[in-house]
């Protein structure tokens, strides 16, 4: 399988991360994307290829304009504003409240945020756009005719929204990716989310469509991260109803549980019958990563990727989180040595 | 005129606030309140009084009761859950996202937040019950036919809303005194909030309610917190339409300026003619202070009161913000001696 990849990521390496109020250097590094590469390197998964540069249109297929405009600026915004730190949401439009873009930067900084531990550092905006070409270019080899591709996106996309970044995530990969297999000929996309977390931002992109069905795997947001999406009961709507399809998991999940869930999911893939599958490919479900509850071991991912192999559909896995640094780059290959066995 | 004061309030003694991307000492700060209490002392103002204790009954006919259970307890779950630092918001119910209160600790934070520059530090809880007492103490000295209070709060109040706390706000002590006024025979109370920033609890609080006319005089919310209300076309809800009154002013709004929305506010007041008057006395619109952005000076405080005063309703004033410690007492005690004048 090949593996796309771009330096740029290093871009994309911010100081801070508000945790357990304190800010601590962030969990999501450049470490991550430089261990699994080298994992990659050292297993002979296969090639490894720098992407192609894509333009924002297929960006702006999936995220809004005025979102994208704030990206662009957020990062000079805040300077100009004179402020010593990194940029945080602190204030957002809660319940009740309006709607509206406020002109200052620390109010369009909340409206877009959906979460405060992210930081918005220099360089973010250009190493999010090295991670979509990196998931476009993944998306553009299945096109061309290959079974698998793994996009080594960095920063990660998941959480990111229609107009919302959080959970270190700012445009959404997976989303992209889809998005553009859907406007270069597939009728059907599915998305697979084995993150940890919830993929909230996949989730609120595609919710109201029947083109591309999305089931998630993930910890009960009762408990963990983005608290606020991802309970079982959420749908779809409109003509996506049935189209999203959410597996929230208690604390201390062992594999058994987690391999039902995947098993329903991947059968109500295969029943879609999609010319492509996008796998949000999170390796924190594992048993020691840091910010998570679930009790996956190594050997689990092997299977995971056995299990999603055995549907025999072209797949684009594209890079999330996991935030075991030692032994991130193993589960993820894992994961895509599983799928080509 | 006589002053309320509690000791109590010491207990409210943040170690963080995030601002600017930094932790940093909060601008909401014991020392503010001793200086306000220092200045009223050697001014000659009036007796110097310790609030009476009251229960709980007064806050729950304002706020939402499961918004109190979890303000007692969020100090001991933060800890219990193993968190080095205060309690800070990090994620939120953003847009199209559920409005659930999660188990988690980290959710139920973010779920009953509006801001993240509030931290809830240990004795956050104590200071607030202290402070709520503060202010009915006043609002019964009111009923007992005193002319005019000042409860000198700490923390403030008017940023609290029926579910939610930030902007150093936990309880809202002017919403609660105007209730209380209300509930011991005063068909109509009128809160004028002169504080900088705009008092969206004490409006969220009485939107829809015509025996509780609210005005306040801010910063634009286009430019400052907290950025997602205090818009002039925020005029009521249901029977509360024309119960509202916001004035957003731009940066650099000198005196003159502001006085005439003072005045039109004050108009308003006089027409609905209440049976007493509940003023949000905050003084960051100081020209000085270090978060603020209009141009008050101090001999404009005394202006300010000497305008409440020619009112002639029975006024309880409940301190809210002001940030300029050096200045903010003697800006205080100007508003206090212009209304007794």
């Amino acid at each position: 399988m090949r593996t796309i990849y771009s330096e740029q990521h290093r871009l994309r390496d911010a100081r801070t991360e508000l945790y357990g109020g304190e800010l601590v250097q962030p969990f999501e590094k450049p470490s991550r994307a430089e261990t699994v590469l080298r994992v990659v390197r050292e297993s002979g998964l296969g090639e490894i290829s720098p992407p192609e540069a894509f333009s924002l249109e297929p960006v702006l297929a999936v995220h809004d304009a005025d979102y994208i405009a704030f990206l662009e600026t957020a990062w000079q915004e805040w300077q100009d504003a004179g402020y010593a730190g990194e940029v945080i949401a602190s204030v957002w439009p809660a319940r009740r409240m309006q709607s509206r873009v406020p002109r200052f930067i620390d109010g369009k900084v909340g409206y877009y945020a959906m979460a405060a531990e992210t930081s918005i550092s220099e360089g973010t905006w250009a190493a999010a756009l090295a991670s979509k070409d990196v998931a476009l270019t993944g998306a553009k080899a299945l096109l061309d005719g290959e079974r698998g591709v793994f996009s080594l996106c960095r920063p990660p996309g998941h959480h990111a929204a229609l107009d919302m970044y959080g959970g270190y995530c700012f445009l959404n990969n997976a989303a992209i990716a889809a998005q553009y297999l859907r406007d270069h000929g597939a009728e059907r996309v599915a998305i697979l989310d084995i993150d940890f977390h919830h993929g909230n931002g996949t989730q609120d992109i595609f919710y109201a469509r029947d083109d591309v069905l999305f089931c998630s795997l993930h910890g009960d947001p009762e408990d963990a991260f983005p608290h606020f999406l991802g309970y079982a009961d959420e749908t779809g709507s409109g003509l996506g109803t049935g189209y999203n399809r959410n597996y929230p998991m208690p604390p201390g999940t062992p594999f058994a549980q987690w391999r039902e869930a995947l098993a329903d999911a991947l059968a109500r893939v295969g029943e879609f019958s999609p010319q492509y599958l996008v796998v949000s490919l999170g390796v924190d479900a594992f048993e020691n990563d840091p910010i998570s509850f679930f009790k996956l071991t190594s050997p689990d991912f092997l299977t995971t990727g056995q299990m999603i192999g055995a549907l025999d559909i072209p797949t684009l896995f594209v890079m999330e989180g996991g935030y075991d640094v030692d032994e991130v780059g193993v589960n993820v290959v894992n994961v895509l040595k599983g799928f080509d066995a």
